[in-house]
């Protein structure tokens, strides 16, 4: 009985399987359909590439035991999707057989009897009668989850197995989207705009300032390496060492466990060129995602763009969403008086219960000092509303500057901070179309045009007020200032544009970029006297910059988060084969986890504060090995 | 003058600059010949495009000082080439130029007068009359070591600044060789096999055995990251999840300063497939090369395969290099007796000195216990020297049996150790002809067929014998023993042949991969019973092998070697951007250095014994920035 053999008993199974396998080779001599897909492999074709075509072929498929029906129906899975076996012959092989076992499966393919098609199968219309089934390899047990339906209720669970979390349709669909991606976007790259990819080292000096770097010791005491947060350094090298067009799918890291959706290690397209400025940066980067993005993103052409200031005006945020068609607008702004703005949602007053709008604004309000108004127009308690306010709003006078029509969800929002109002705004607009769209509601809050809504944002300023009344980078310290406030910056630095550019997609922040410091003196200029930055572990950046920089500029992709957003899900976590948790572990492997004395020894450290470390075991499976 | 103006003074002229390129902008008007190496940048041309069609042709040029001839004559240098410049009325400005000083020219092309072309030189026919030229950056002085002719001499120098010695037009060709290599490798295996490259982490946990892993502190104290020395488990984790046809260029992190010429970070080409066996790997990864190294290569087809015990046999190695003709022949071998094996070098006796024989024979003594003789053929002390190994041999019957001729060279070894004996030929082999080569002699020493020859060497015992009897992988715990062999595993563990496959190209190892071990049972035996490996932090691997895990194999190539080989560079450091010394320094940056105090805290660690930190300081650039 398979009950007592296939649970993980080993020995002469395997064996037999080894020696019938081995008959048949990669060179098997069954027709193939597909060269490409099923080269150097046993199979002869997909379980998802069978169609009434192939009706008389002789094929050979390996995939996953799906589903059994009464010993003799098998639904065989792999990644390209599923085909119907029925296996008369092989009932008792079939009889208790673990789910997810893997099969090789030989036989003949036929029409499914009238009235069985199953339209919702690619390959419904037709199914294998099978000559020959092996056990490759049985599954111990059944699965801890079932690989049907993709259940994104424990995360910690498909984290944990998360060889059988790629088993879904959808992490396939992803990990493969994402590697066309990559492959389109390295074929433009290359093949069409001469561009060199080049790998530069992760194992680097610590720049000064900008993200938490892991440090990773070495076998010379007290000497660490950093792990690279970015290639920034490394590419201006590049530059000034003559590669002018370089770009790298890069892997990067920082050790930001505090952030949301973050992952330790992350990975961006980094490009820069030479002798370029930023209108050439930005072209290329359009050129390159309308030739490489995947036609259902509908994208090409020229992105939108937005200077900061306007962003802020009109959005609320320095990564707007264009997708959503509301705009932030003033309704009253004069010295001395408090702000007050206000932003229309159309229609929506009657679709949202009084809980929800309750529930975003206690969610939207990170700005204690704003008051806020959310009113239905129209709607009999405007004038007490308003009053609070203390200056003579009106409801017919904004019915007209506004353009209010009935049903129009209205939030005023009131400060001494321009900047504050128009954030709160910014997240009551992200939060009240996002519930909206999440109840299946569409509206004239959505945008006309495309799904995905790229747009630039620029003209950020080149520093940034800290609270101890210094100034920092607002991006890093290698952005160029604008030509034209260079002569601003000793006296009124705050008033200096940087030439940076951030890329948005819907809402998301998913690059920047800039013109670089080519002039050694004004980085060392920038770096010294007004970030007030140590500039000796910057030394070789300056004398580099020296040699013979050319002007160069550049960006960074995040493409984590570019393809989450392309394929609508809720984390990075779901676009990268083996993601960290939020918490920075990785539960598949159990990592971080203690290392060994002769580790810390070899290293030179210790550890303070230890925690107990795990003792070594032994591990016993169910089935045992068969001598 | 420019003496006191181009030494780092920013100011000024840097803002000059910046006005006079912004009316240019990258969307120049001058024509373009070439769009894709140019697209986005101010230049219409690059320095190494321009012949004789051109002239007329208003042009745009950035690039490099490399020469300055009456202070009217550039020769300007980018990746691509250089061109001659004639700069008539620039004669102050090009007074006292630094050289590397990077410029950009605009002017006509012009035929250069007769008997001036330059052969030599790609754009010899033409030169431009310049109408503008404008100093975008000037180099600070005249650079450490000129771009002329690349010095190999002092690596240090050339390490130290690494952008200077990037542009070179050799290193230029090593990166930009490397990165169409790769992309063509990418092309062949998405575009034309339907692999999926996934990108799998580096911060995972230790792997039990194997090359010293560098580990990374956590912010949870005593908790370590290590970074993979290879992407192996995580790949066939996703074999177990379905994404049957893998690829990945991986960066891969091995401690091991102690070996030379090997990289503590290095890339390597991962494949693995489900479905398929040895064949499957070798076909095509012989398909990949074939298709995607470079024509000069003259790679195609079949490659030759070797067993492991034959390549000991007639090469003395596994990784035996076929440029080479001669191989290693048995003299005597005979139950009791000391082995006795030949080596032929033919026609070498007259082309090395003695010194040069002597100083070979001392490098290859590394087998104390064998005997060697050097002899000539023919030669006086045959009778001589062929006594001493106790064996009845004479020359005239070695002169039928070897074949030899006169003037060949001839090594003949003993030792109680036929590995010992075909170890020390293989070295002479090697170090032989390697010395006849560097003196730029052919000979029949040379195999005839191409320069480059890929053999793959098969048949490795699954284990081998460490020095306290214990069992230790031949390559790494989840290769899978012979299926013939599994009979085998507990009594004879030493005779289970491995389903490893090593690719050797020239006498380098640049590949190794295997079948692996894809049932959960067996890999626990032979981790926990055979290898003693403590098998709790594999407890991941074992689950997924017991979740239905397809059988695999794969492959691994070292594409830095294969690079270095390729491209005839006497170090991997040659075809890396930026790369360790051999004591794993980057001293580019001056990298490993300490870390501060507060990211000790941060992970929780303390050095043992720490080298005196250096202490923050500033710096002052020669020129100053001007306000």
């Amino acid at each position: 009985m398979w009950s007592s053999k296939a649970r993980c008993v080993f020995g002469g199974n395997w064996k037999e399987f080894s020696a019938a396998k081995r008959l048949l080779r990669w060179t098997s001599t069954v027709s193939s359909k597909d060269e490409e897909v099923n080269a150097y492999s046993w199979r002869s074709h997909t379980c998802g590439e069978l169609r009434a075509d192939d009706v008389g072929r002789r094929v050979l498929l390996c995939g996953w035991v799906q589903y059994v029906r009464m010993n003799s129906f098998i639904t065989l899975r792999d990644a390209y999707g599923s085909t119907q076996i029925i296996a008369n012959n092989h009932k008792e092989l079939l009889s208790n057989l673990p789910l997810e076992s893997v099969l090789m499966v030989e036989g003949k393919v036929i029409r499914r009897p009238e009235g069985q098609t199953n339209k919702n199968m690619e390959t419904g219309e037709v199914e294998i009668a099978a000559t020959d089934v092996q056990v490759l390899n049985p599954a111990c047990d059944n699965p801890p989850f079932s690989i049907r339906n993709h259940n994104k209720a424990n995360e910690t669970l498909r984290m944990k197995h998360r060889y059988l979390d790629l088993r879904f349709p959808e992490m396939q669909r992803n990990l493969r989207l994402r590697s066309r991606l990559f492959a389109d976007m390295r074929r433009f790259l290359v093949d069409r705009r001469d561009f060199v990819e080049v790998e530069t080292p992760t194992l680097f000096r610590k720049t000064p300032g900008g993200a938490q770097e892991f440090v990773v010791p070495t076998q010379k005491a007290g000497m660490f390496f950093s792990l690279v947060q970015s290639p920034q350094q490394l590419k201006q090298l590049l530059m000034v060492g003559g590669i002018d067009r370089y770009f790298q799918i890069a892997r990067c890291y920082r050790d930001e466990t505090s952030r949301p959706d973050r992952q330790p290690e992350f990975t961006q397209l980094d490009i820069e060129l030479s002798f370029t400025d930023s209108e050439g940066v930005i072209k290329l980067v359009e050129d390159l995602l309308s030739a490489s993005l995947p036609s259902f993103v509908g994208v090409s052409g020229h992105f939108d763009r937005i200077s900061l200031s306007d962003a802020m005006k009109l959005y609320g945020t320095d990564q707007p969403d264009l997708t959503m068609a509301p705009q932030l607008e003033d309704l009253h702004v004069a010295e001395g008086d408090p702000v007050i703005r206000a932003l229309v949602i159309p229609t929506a007053a009657a679709l949202l219960s009084n809980s929800e709008r309750t529930s975003i604004l206690k969610n939207a309000k990170t700005f204690p000092s704003c008051r806020i108004l959310t009113l239905k127009f129209p709607g009999s308690d405007w004038e007490k509303q308003l009053a609070k306010l203390g200056v003579d709003l009106r409801m017919d006078d904004l019915k007209k500057s506004l353009n209010l029509r009935e049903g129009d969800l209205v939030y005023i929002a009131s400060d001494a901070s321009y900047k504050n109002c128009s954030k709160l705004l910014g997240k009551l607009r992200i939060d009240t179309i996002k519930l909206l769209r999440s109840k299946n509601l569409a509206g004239s809050w959505d945008s006309p045009g495309p799904k995905f809504r790229f747009v630039w944002v620029e003209e950020f300023p080149l520093f940034e007020l800290e609270d101890d009344g210094s100034l920092s980078s607002t991006h890093h310290p290698f952005t160029a200032p604008h030509p034209e406030d260079v002569r601003l910056l000793d006296e009124q630095p705050l008033r200096v544009r940087g030439l940076h550019y951030d890329l948005v997609l819907n809402g998301w922040e998913i690059g920047g970029g800039s013109v670089r410091i080519h002039n050694a003196d004004l980085q060392l200029h920038i770096l010294q006297d007004i970030l007030r930055i140590d500039p000796t572990s910057l030394q070789h950046m300056l004398t580099a910059l020296g040699s013979g920089a050319p002007p160069h500029a550049g960006i960074a992709l995040g493409l984590d988060r570019l393809m989450s957003i392309l394929v609508e899900a809720p984390s990075i976590r779901d676009v990268i084969a083996f993601p960290k948790t939020a918490e920075g572990h990785d539960l598949l492997s159990g990592s971080p986890s203690t290392v060994g004395d002769e580790d810390l020894k070899l290293y030179h450290i210790k550890v303070d504060k230890q925690d107990d470390k795990s003792t070594p075991g032994r591990i016993e499976l169910k089935g045992g090995y068969q001598k």
